[in-house]
């Protein structure tokens, strides 16, 4: 694991890796913040919330646009922030657009070639990655994981598939009900093939009926967001949440729209719901 | 003025406008932020804090990571951060580096050829701009002004070559004596000629003695700042204001580099200074 840079922030530090990933068959780069009390003079291991970002994201968007590290400082939570796909690997069409390949991995398992190898953000994001946090930096293995976008449902699903793994779950406007929008459709016919029945392990709406489970979710979503009528349905995971009593809190936000203007808004309130599950306040 | 985008956030609205700028004789860009009681339904007209970005930014750095929304939309504040230099002139060099033409205006009124006509950034962001935003949008002539680096600078010369125009100044690690570093010397022989007794007028540290103004001046620095030693040297502008007793409260913050990291951790002691002076608390 190579240390990148580092920035004094809140007290805390932010840093960012590289290393060579087992999962993903490539080198990947990662942020994390340290609140102050995980490395001062006597330093004390904090809980980790992960945060998945959005199509076209890297480790760095969250870190720099959403404000979290002055409530997280305080809190003593630290965050870590993978990329959101491989790059680089010379793929064909790996770049060709912005919503498959580079920069939209979306935190599945790949089956089909070529992407099958090395597009296992999944198992990056659920296992790999907290592992080597774990190991290496001064963080407990207490977790909670939210994102945005692609990477709210990232974290809906990494949640519902895991039982027990993470204390908390929460998620800016998630891609909700993949397997019925163009996104998704994309996503998972390029990766998984066109047997839909094998997309629906991946699709947080279809997974509420048989989590086994019932981490509340909290989720934000803006009402003038420019992907909510097409790619968003948050009212899809809504509905199956209360027909399979599964706790939502859907909060729609009038105005707000799909940028980091709306996550640092409301990301306050998240580190919260976080922190409490986590035990910090 | 054109209206190019809006987004909510903390309840305010975050936009950005493109017009013609006389002073600059091209069109320019800039951002402004407007709290919840600027915009709501008995919209209240609010003071102005003007930020000033630093070598490379556009109008976008700042408002997309210091993470000063938050408070301004509690304070009643509005930010406007007008962009760092005229852009795509197609002028002879203008984009050969990064601490020279595009991107690099300095805050200061070019008398060289070809800059001249267009390179008139003090100009524009002591007259016009504000003249513009406060017959266009629902604000207060009641200003401030402040910094980073280039932009650090360029907020303590317009505060101390025009009194009672701003109700105060402060400044994140600012270029406080130009005359003496490389990035001034550069910019102001490119702008200014190689008659070093005209770039006296534009160096903060050489206008302390003859202030009309005592406007106080908050300064932050990083001691890890990596160019704290060649081109920022605070201690130069600490040093004659101790002589002419004008009052800076320079405050050295260990570990902190020059990135917006470093913004965000003390923007909120900085917009607090300016509401104090502006009234709002």
């Amino acid at each position: 694991m190579e240390l990148l840079s580092t920035n004094v922030c809140f007290g805390g530090e932010h840093r960012r890796y590289r290393h060579t990933s087992a999962s993903l068959e490539c080198d990947m780069e990662f942020a994390v913040f340290l609140p102050p009390s995980a490395v001062g003079s006597s330093p004390r291991p904090a809980p980790v919330l992960y945060w998945l970002s959005g199509l076209t994201c890297t480790d760095q968007n969250f870190m720099q646009k959403a404000g979290a590290q002055k409530l997280a400082a305080k809190l003593g939570l630290a965050i870590v922030c993978p990329d959101t796909s491989p790059r680089g690997l010379n793929l064909p069409g790996e770049d060709d657009s912005y919503d498959f390949g580079t920069g939209a991995g979306f935190y599945i398992n790949a089956t089909q070639q070529p992407w099958a190898p090395h597009y296992r953000m999944y198992d990056y994001v659920v296992k790999e990655l907290p592992q080597l946090v774990e190991n290496e930096l001064p963080v407990t293995d207490q977790r909670s994981v939210s994102g945005h976008s692609m990477g709210g449902h990232g974290a809906l699903i990494c949640a519902l598939k895991n039982p027990g793994r993470y204390q908390s779950v929460s998620a800016f406007a998630p891609i909700a009900n993949p397997t019925e929008c163009p996104w998704g459709q994309k996503a998972f016919s390029g990766y998984l093939g066109d047997d839909r029945s094998s997309w629906e392990q991946w699709d947080a709406t279809l997974l509420i009926p048989t989590a086994r489970e019932r981490l509340p979710l909290l989720v934000d979503q803006g009402t003038a967001d420019e992907f909510l009528e097409t790619q968003l349905n948050p009212e899809a995971l809504a509905d199956i949440c209360e027909k399979f009593h599964h706790h939502i809190n859907l909060r729609m936000h009038r105005g707000y729209d799909h940028s980091y203007f709306f996550i640092a808004s409301f990301i306050d309130d998240h580190l919260n719901h976080h922190a409490r599950a986590l035990g910090l306040i």
